[in-house]
């Protein structure tokens, strides 16, 4: 039976990020979202990882749909754009702006079509219904996907909150979702699994306004506030709090400036230029002010690392100082984040994090908003998406003993989800590509080269370059990485001259080189207890 | 005004490990344990860190007291013992035990004097009383440090919990100590910061019994328990349990093995031979069995990480198998162990953590455990230790909110505390010394060497040799961690032949090799964005 259509996930399920979903029906492929994957640790300087975009049939792949403008959906769109550069790109204003302003810093220039609620996305075979959703960026949207007979609907959510009390936009309206649904036979969800281990109701950002208020008010010394950048509605409510109460506002870090930036041209925001002041040509002594820091995350780049470190020139902590998280710690990020908690009560200034106030609020989904949509949307079928392997699986857990009736699909990354008329989903599935690493200026690394590093960064590294001569031979030795052991190499030298015009003397270049290189890593493993990385040149 | 004694931590007091702490008199300094510390990632291959010994007098320092057996405070005694081989070693019994073991291993042998709450350690000028306390090790002790006038007395407690429900060992008796320290002018705590962020009391190990118990019996597939292998009461709750029920216990992981010996020979643990599974020479097919796994942090090299990875001979993870994490997760592993949930998961198995039952507790005291101390303890000072730089702090927020009428003292590694007979104490402070890594065969390895490996590691390797001939040069150039860009290497080669045999024709050997090695770096720069690491010998 050939299927309506299907939906093959090649990113975000089975890792949170690098976000890619492709919608295929017979002659045409319909993309959802384009995001990157931030390395899981510091080491190798990668800069981020991307799905696999050899998979994308350039034959076929002919739209982007974007729900939302945080870098997991839209960082890798650079990308797409290389192997597929007449790909049309669908977005919400907010992410479009976003979108353009990245590529123009790449030098790219691209066009972008602006949807939003009231709009319905026309392709051959499907159309693309978007609803608004609250999440922790404006302007963000979940889609339902349907064929042209109504057989069946996909409603893809992947990052979204149920928050009534949403005050900056409008809640979400499940009842629209569930109405535009409704004629399916097929009425399938692919819904974030992000805080899937969150029992509770995730807090509306509208929450947050009395502590940051307090602590805002309370506070005559300094305070600096760091938070995610792009979380446009935090950065309003903390603006417009110090400027009605008559706090000047500065700005530290790259991100910020530029999410308060996009966010100003589009109307998201807006103060008056005179409540800010220019780091750069101002000094703060004396006045009352709230410095906006970027880097959350204890990012070695940014500005809060800067700050606590004292690199930032005329801004040096001092006691007194207050710095406030106003974010999560994002796991993995535990000890980098510590050492800034840490370097900042050095310095005699303190912190007040979520652990203390109630000044953060995701932008996923508890148990609790899980079950309100749950209940108010007729699903017939679920498969979980925007999780690691466990969230996948809790959240079917989940499901299935709270909405029984409810069919469950676990799938990851490369299955694909085959759509029937007779209402039954098929699962199937190839060899998944594994996602890219990215580094330097745009390239991509092959993960045996970062095996390399792994190894001249574990081992050390030793460089022998040898020149032949009559009766002996002329040796250089460099070690890189490894501890000092000179009085050491005159012996080395003196056994890799013995072994070339001795045993080895008629072998052949490379056989003479590689007996000279296992001969030199087992010299080292005899003093270090392991092999370093090693390179003979006999030249 | 000459001190009665003084204080003077050079580890432990700014990070969590790497304990040691000297007591000064005039004529003796008395060290207080010697441990490691690990490095807060597993890169560089670095195996832990010690403090700078350098530090210590050769002529003074004549003991050194073990407070108990966790590696954090007995792992350095190796190095310790490279420094000062006459040092005369105290311990309670099973801390000696550990040592002894770990230090036969490494080919050294020692003679230690045993220690229990009977004992008075006498030195010149001092005396050191220890007090049982309880903790997630056996046989750990408080200790207070005495002059011979009993002018100061200073309390002494790195690691502790109140624990009235002790049902192992018996509960810390407060009321001896006080009793012990009352007839002193200065009455100095130094104090377990360690869960200073925990609002509540830590919970006994005894409340485990029940959720362990059910988890053990309502399974009948098999059980696999991962834990901190030094936890010998939680070992032997979960083997009891287990031969209670007919199960067999089955022991994956050198470090669980090494525990459960240690702790069979000093009579800790008892269990018959016929209950346990030789997993080297029998199947588990078929049995009721629960299996003891180390490594529940994920480290690489663990029991555990190989289990998932399906990499133990003839013991695959099934769907069925559930594993228990009776642990908590060090601040800094959430990813690596994040990473293993997942695998569980792919493989249909399961997880239970102490987030889902109350199967782990803390050996370190929360903030009402600490209340208890400070109001059974007449203590007239306070400086914590144990803790990083901000929960030190937040101790002494802590201290100065609910008993202001306790002295608090923040000091950090090289601070000294020295106590006067006016009862007033003197804080002073030396440069730190850093700590010192400790890769391979217990080698030190400069920091310097560290940065070259990271170097290595973010920007890759080129080795270029050269022989220069008459009117050209021979060239190799080897890559190292960086993408094939073979086909430029050519244009390298002509690059680097044109200057040699151009502008640089009369230069010395060493301004040659600079300088082509400049020109590599701008090459690679050119293409890549970075520079890498290079190195050019001209032979």
């Amino acid at each position: 039976m050939k299927p309506i259509y299907s939906i093959t996930p090649i990113g975000g399920v089975k890792e949170i990020g690098s976000n890619m979903t492709v919608i295929k029906t017979s002659n045409q492929w319909v993309v959802i979202d384009a995001g990157i994957l931030f390395p899981s640790d510091d080491f190798y300087d990668l800069r981020y990882l991307i799905p696999d975009y050899s998979y994308l049939d350039e034959n076929l792949t002919s739209d982007l749909v974007i729900t939302h403008g945080h870098e997991d959906h839209i960082g890798a769109i650079f990308h797409v754009l290389e192997k597929l550069p007449e790909i049309k790109i669908w977005a919400p204003a907010f992410a479009a702006h976003l979108i353009r302003a990245k590529l123009e810093e790449k030098g790219k220039k691209v066009f972008i079509h602006i949807y939003d609620e009231k709009s319905l996305l026309e392709f051959n075979q499907i159309r693309i219904k978007p609803f608004h959703v609250n999440h922790s960026i404006p302007d963000t949207y979940g889609l339902v996907i349907q064929d042209r007979e109504k057989i069946a609907s996909t409603l893809y959510i992947s990052d979204f909150k149920v928050d009534p009390l949403a005050s900056f936009e409008k809640p979400i309206d499940l009842n629209s979702i569930k109405e535009f649904m409704s004629s399916s036979l097929i009425r399938l969800g692919l819904l974030d699994s992000t805080n899937i281990l969150s029992p509770g109701k995730t807090d509306s950002e509208t929450e947050l306004t009395h502590d940051l208020d307090e602590i805002i008010v309370n506070n005559h010394e300094r305070v600096f506030i760091t938070l995610f950048a792009s979380n446009i509605h935090r950065l309003k409510t903390i603006i417009e709090t110090a400027v009605a109460h008559k706090k000047k506002i500065a700005i530290l870090g790259r991100s910020i400036k530029f999410y308060v930036q996009a966010a100003r041209e589009l109307g998201l925001l807006s103060f008056d230029e005179k409540d800010l002041i220019d780091l750069e040509n101002e000094r703060l002594e004396g006045k009352k002010v709230l410095v906006l820091v970027s880097g959350c995350q204890g990012d070695f780049h940014s500005a809060l690392r800067r700050l606590v470190d004292g690199e930032v020139p005329h801004l040096k902590l001092r006691p007194g100082d207050l710095l406030v998280f106003s974010s999560k710690t994002i796991p993995g990020n535990e000890k980098k984040i510590g050492k800034i908690y840490n370097k900042i009560y050095e310095q005699g200034a303190r912190i007040i994090t979520a652990y203390d106030k109630k000044i953060h609020a995701s932008g996923h989904p508890g148990k609790e908003d899980l079950k309100l949509v749950y209940k108010s949307l007729d699903l017939t079928d679920l498969a979980p998406i925007h999780g690691e392997s466990y969230f996948l699986q809790k959240h079917i857990d989940f499901v299935q003993t709270n909405f029984p009736h409810i069919k469950t699909h676990l799938i990851y990354n490369f299955h694909t989800l085959s759509l029937l008329s007779s209402g039954d989903i098929k699962k199937t599935s190839e060899d998944p590509l594994e996602l890219v690493f990215i580094h330097g200026q745009e390239m991509v690394i092959p993960k045996k080269k970062i095996s390399e590093r792994r190894k001249m960064a574990t081992q050390g590294t030793v460089l022998i370059s040898i020149k032949p001569e009559k009766t002996q031979a002329k040796i250089r030795i460099e070690l890189i990485g490894l501890p000092e052991i000179e009085m050491k190499l005159d012996a080395l030298k003196d056994l890799l001259s013995d072994k070339l015009y001795g045993e080895l003397k008629n072998k052949d270049l490379e056989k003479k080189e590689d007996e000279l290189k296992i001969e030199t890593r087992r010299f080292f493993n005899h003093f270090l207890g392991y092999k370093p990385v090693t390179v003979v040149h006999i030249i």
